[in-house]
């Protein structure tokens, strides 16, 4: 018999296992419990805006026909929003999407990418997909790390991928920081800023790949999503913007209808829906003071959160924790997974589930 | 000024320019039609199952939270309706995206694929994304030509593509055609069969890929999709299914959640309502023969047809009676850009549309 794993692509071998994962709903029955509290992949407990909820509903009847492979309307939308060109923005079945593109358009065998670790973990995947190899770089106090990024640059180098809210640390970077890497950044090199999580940031000191970009930087592709603030996650949609050239490499390795017909009439309307934003990011800032204050009270160091999610100290086996929480109806996410071991990374909820987090960490820690 | 363009994968540049094209909505704007009737895209007329959308509906509440990104109970019932095991299936955002993953998956620089021409197209783009090298071999009396393709395999053939029916022009092979393939078939060529369109085929001499899988053939692949008969274009979701070691290999290079949530949802629905689709398949077949009756009398030959769309050969410049019947508010497919100039492929409509249809090219031609 043929060995067919030897016949996969060389960069593959070296990718982790599958192991496919329960449904909660699955989980729920085996625990015996009747409602679980997800603070684990940071979606917005707050849902999306009801616009979009009627517009899914209307639009159900017409799932029959194909989307606008071309997300026209939706483009619009998103030129308009930011005062950006339509030639400059590609849509993403989420912006994760966009992150395998870019590796498809641009990543040659060997060559390199940088990204800090950890960070949100595809930008590796894909480099290794494409025969890519990638340069992880240790965070610094929680952050990325420019300078050394920065010396890590090679004649190979490709690709750097900055994720500015980082996840899972929720830190930002501040200007002065970025403005000083982007002057001796090469031009050849492609600067990826994953801004998922950028709607969430209320600080003076950050600054948005999208400035850059409107400050003449054509080798710059910055990702949003409707996946966090926008409430979105379950229909994955997002998008990237850049300089038209890029944006043309990027649709020629595009599927034809990457976005699906109903995530694209559904982002519209969230985007359109800046009242329902501003309520979640006050919302959020209100939970996040509030795990702040209970975190100190407990003694837990946390990182300054800039984010909808907190990572914290909780200086036990992150394992066991995310395990008794999870029979308590909590599901949080372990820092071991991202190599801190006794951290965990909680999605802010809303104020009843930030109260139930609250007394379940009192009993077990 | 760095040249960008220059930075991309050598094979992108061989992969045609992204014409953006509008949405229907614009045409009919500019063409001051009220109402456009869409044969091009043989997207299913009769749209999907109720079932389905109340479906839809009810899922539009929980579109904040991510999908379970390993399709637990769509996989599920897809097992339960063809008797496979789960470990022997993979979901995409159409079945489109997994003619993608198969070539991240398996597809290295030189590698050679080969597939019909006019057939799918996007077996040949893929192909060159990854760097392989597409053999297109021209179909024979409308057909894939196998023993041609057989005589163009060499050491560096990786993956063989056969869209049965094949599209655009509705033909199937035999079983005894395929029986003699692939009993000379080397076993480290993967076997793609595209079967976007088997749900329409009532034919005893058709044999779909998965009795050659269920026969032991490991290295199949079997496309299935939600787009057609089903009619759940807009939502983008596939399958296929295939040994459990490929499935895996694919697993590796699929992004995590790849399929949204509200497809994963009604895909199942749709399933399930097989009464549907078996009228589905009664409504398309009595089309079907509707257009047959009037082609003849309009003395048209056309290309015997096993789905829901017809090959026919008008006679007369595809594109000049495409933008004719567009005008009227038609929209066919012209089969210049398939090759046949002189050839429109036509979706199969509801009984009205395809009175219609034959009233417009009755004037036409």
């Amino acid at each position: 018999m043929t060995d067919i794993t030897k016949m996969c692509r060389k960069g593959i071998n070296n990718l982790g296992v599958y192991a496919p994962g329960k449904p909660i709903e699955e989980v729920k029955r085996e625990l015996g419990l009747e409602h679980i509290i997800k603070l684990a992949s940071n979606e917005n407990p707050f849902g999306c805006s009801p616009k979009a909820i009627e517009k899914i509903k209307e639009e159900a009847e017409n799932v029959f026909l194909y989307p606008d492979g071309n997300g026209y309307y939706l483009k619009q939308t998103i030129s308009e929003h930011y005062n950006i060109k339509v030639s400059q923005i590609i849509l993403g079945n989420g912006s994760e999407e966009i992150v395998h593109m870019i590796a498809r358009g641009f990543i040659n065998q060997d060559d390199e990418t940088i990204m800090a670790v950890p960070s949100f973990p595809r930008y590796e995947t894909v480099t290794r997909i494409m025969g890519g190899i990638p340069t992880q770089v240790p965070l610094k106090d929680f952050k990325y790390d420019l300078p050394a990024i920065a010396s890590k640059i090679t004649g190979k180098t490709k690709i750097i991928f900055v994720c500015n809210p980082n996840n899972p640390t929720a830190t930002i970077l501040r200007k002065d920081e970025l403005d000083e890497f982007l002057s001796q950044l090469p031009q050849d090199i492609i600067l990826v800023f994953d801004e998922a999580y950028s709607e969430y940031v209320d600080d003076p000191q950050y600054k948005s790949g999208l400035t850059y970009l409107k400050e003449g930087y054509e080798n710059i592709i910055v990702l949003k999503t409707f996946s966090k603030i926008y409430g979105l996650a379950g229909l994955r949609i997002g998008y990237g913007i850049s300089s038209p050239q890029i944006i043309d490499i990027l649709n020629k390795v595009r599927e034809p209808f990457n976005t699906n017909r109903i995530a694209q009439k559904a982002a519209i309307e969230v985007l359109k829906d800046q009242e329902f934003v501003n309520k979640v990011r006050k919302e959020n800032s209100k939970g996040r003071m509030y795990l702040e204050k209970a975190f100190d009270k407990m003694g837990l160091e946390y990182v300054k959160s800039y984010t909808n999610f907190i990572f914290v100290n909780i200086k036990k086996d992150s394992k066991t924790i995310f395990e008794k929480c999870l029979q308590r109806g909590i599901v949080v996410r372990p820092g071991y997974i991202f190599g801190y071991p006794q951290y965990l990374r909680i999605t802010i909820g809303t104020e009843e589930q930030n109260e139930k987090l609250v007394e379940i960490l009192k009993q077990l820690l």
